[in-house]
């Protein structure tokens, strides 16, 4: 079944994208005078195959969770209840997605795909505390899917995270979760993800896929202090000499170094892609899922935008790989998708553009 | 009047910037994952005097638009008639900022504070032919405001841009807009303008105000050739030499080298400080206008935010001397208040933070 996503992946359309700088230059406006928004439309023309592409709405988020063996190696000071406590918390709307989300008319959605812990037993109705006075929306609550591969990985300092077949069984979860939503409606997707210790393996990625050095691509995650940090880059140096991960085997590289919320990520977005729908990545989780759908399939990049520019140094050496610019760069290192949120209206607005604006000729505004 | 305005303005409130900052650390979330959207959220509890400060909503856009003497010095390709046509879009409904607003809810009020020629004869109703099919919006139509104070600056390449009386009279129409937007229940102010060669006083102000060198405060505006932009900076550095503005006397200054765009922005801008309203600052003519508020009431500063890094350089030296860091930076390059627009979710998005995330506490989320 993944094959059957991956040869759907098509180049973008040459035809679109030239419609689309075409119409560009009739707009009123200066040309260029929308700078990256220009660029950013005419990908998405050549992605939809049709100038101007549908504006992308509504939009959904998906949000992937899963723990990680490496956990035990202490890279993070967080116990890793807090992977299942936090998905109580975006089930009852009181996450930092849920009010981004709320703000953009995005639904969102979780996706067990392996968290440890017992999630916990959602509140009676009517007994909200995390639901602010006033944030009441009509939007539909965040939906729980139970997906689960196993409960979190192995730890990748001392084995293989995953077997071929759960890293693929996740692969397939984030494709059918793309599916679904697009089949539902939704006209772009957004990654999220949660999972306590995630950016160990997210750094491990990263350095398997782009050959950056450990260090380079490693990063503080929450916030760790320096003893932590280095230990943390010796972690993912010692995984990779253990397993040498080759880049053009991406789901063995996955098994080898990855989580199942990056392998099902990475199917999110070969499913987007495959659909011919934007997905607007998150942080360094995202983009080293991105680097994975990529090894899969390289015209996957296509239907990818950048949200944002995280904090963590393994974003940018994984945004440098795909060639992506992001769209917001303002330090935000909290993941769940809420890099991706607040680029929303930048993609948004970008392609109302080509839908909305007049022409020179239509509106009687002299040119140059 | 304008003292009455400038005397209004306070310091930020250190009492409500500590609250911001101690019910951050409560949230679920990592200590400073959100980046500059906390230090956002701190500064306009500060302005507001409370935690949380209101969010700001909704959010109106002034856009004022005026011709400039200096056309006559070929400082610019496009004929002075557009901005007359451009008001004619801008009153249809067709141009970038109407997209923007639309997507973000935004109301936008056109000023006349100085265009040269006559706008264009409204579309009778019924007739709206760039208003796309689907594009209806609950927002009010684009509303105009006459507040005409002459048809142009002179060229302040010869003589004084403006008398003082005229620059003041500018300004006090921009206090108004923002008293009269406020009072009609907006929660932030966005800056829009419109003005055919506006970047070149724009330029004259930068570099009065920052005492940068005319070639690091002029940029190409809508892009002018190697020729022109020569052209532009010789204009601007003349026109420094010949006026030699004292950048203690904000007055002075926009009424020698300034626009009377220009000069109504730094109104609204004061007249939002006063009312401890934000007020969301779009490119290089915003910035070049927020120099002279703050040089009229330095505690002014409290009440702006960036909303993008213009293209134009001088707008990256005005930013600098004002000590704000921009929400967006892709380049962008058109006015109108798009750029403004572009970053008005994000300041929305952190400031509902606040209002709507929930602490570790009432979630249930173990600390690490």
């Amino acid at each position: 079944m993944l094959e059957t996503t991956t040869s759907a992946i098509r180049p973008p359309d040459e035809a679109a994208m030239a419609a689309a700088r075409e119409l560009h230059s009739r707009l009123t406006k200066p040309a260029g005078s929308l700078g990256l928004l220009e660029d950013l439309s005419v990908r998405l023309a050549g992605l939809a195959g049709v100038c101007p592409p549908p504006v992308p709405e509504p939009a959904a988020v998906a949000i992937f969770a899963g723990d990680h063996g490496v956990h035990a190696q202490r890279v993070t000071p967080w116990p890793q209840e807090v992977t299942a406590q936090m998905i109580g918390n975006f089930l009852a709307g009181g996450a930092v997605v849920n009010a981004f989300a709320r703000q953009a008319g995005a639904s969102v959605t979780v996706v067990d795909v392996g968290v440890a812990h017992p999630l916990p037993v959602p509140e009676p109705a009517g007994s909200e505390p995390t639901e602010p006075a006033g944030s009441a929306s009509d939007l539909a609550a965040p939906r729980l899917i139970d997906a689960s591969v196993r409960r979190g990985t192995r730890d990748l300092s001392v084995t293989a995270a995953l077997t071929r077949d759960e890293a693929l069984a996740a692969v397939l979860t984030g494709v059918r979760v793309a599916d679904e939503l697009i089949d539902a409606g939704a006209g772009i997707l957004l990654t999220g993800d949660m999972g306590i210790g995630n950016t160990t393996p997210a750094a491990a990625l990263i350095a398997a896929f782009t050959g950056a050095d450990p260090l380079d691509a490693t990063g503080r995650g929450t916030g760790v202090d320096d003893e932590t940090y280095a230990h943390k880059v010796a972690v993912v140096r010692a995984a990779l000499a253990r397993h040498t991960p080759d880049p053009s085997d991406p789901l063995g590289v996955l098994a080898a170094v990855g989580g199942l919320e990056h392998a099902a990520l990475a199917g999110l977005i070969l499913g987007a892609a495959a659909r011919r729908t934007p997905v607007l990545l998150d942080g360094v989780i995202a983009v080293s899922a991105a680097l994975a759908a990529a090894a899969f399939a390289p015209d996957a990049v296509a239907a990818m935008v950048a949200g944002h520019r995280s904090a963590e140094p393994g974003a940018t050496v994984a945004l440098r790989h795909l060639g992506l610019d992001p769209l917001i760069d303002l330090g935000l290192r909290l993941g769940e998708g809420t890099g991706a949120l607040l680029a929303l209206p930048v993609v948004t607005g970008a392609v109302r553009v080509l839908h909305e604006v007049a022409t020179f000729d239509s509106a009687g505004v002299a040119e140059k």
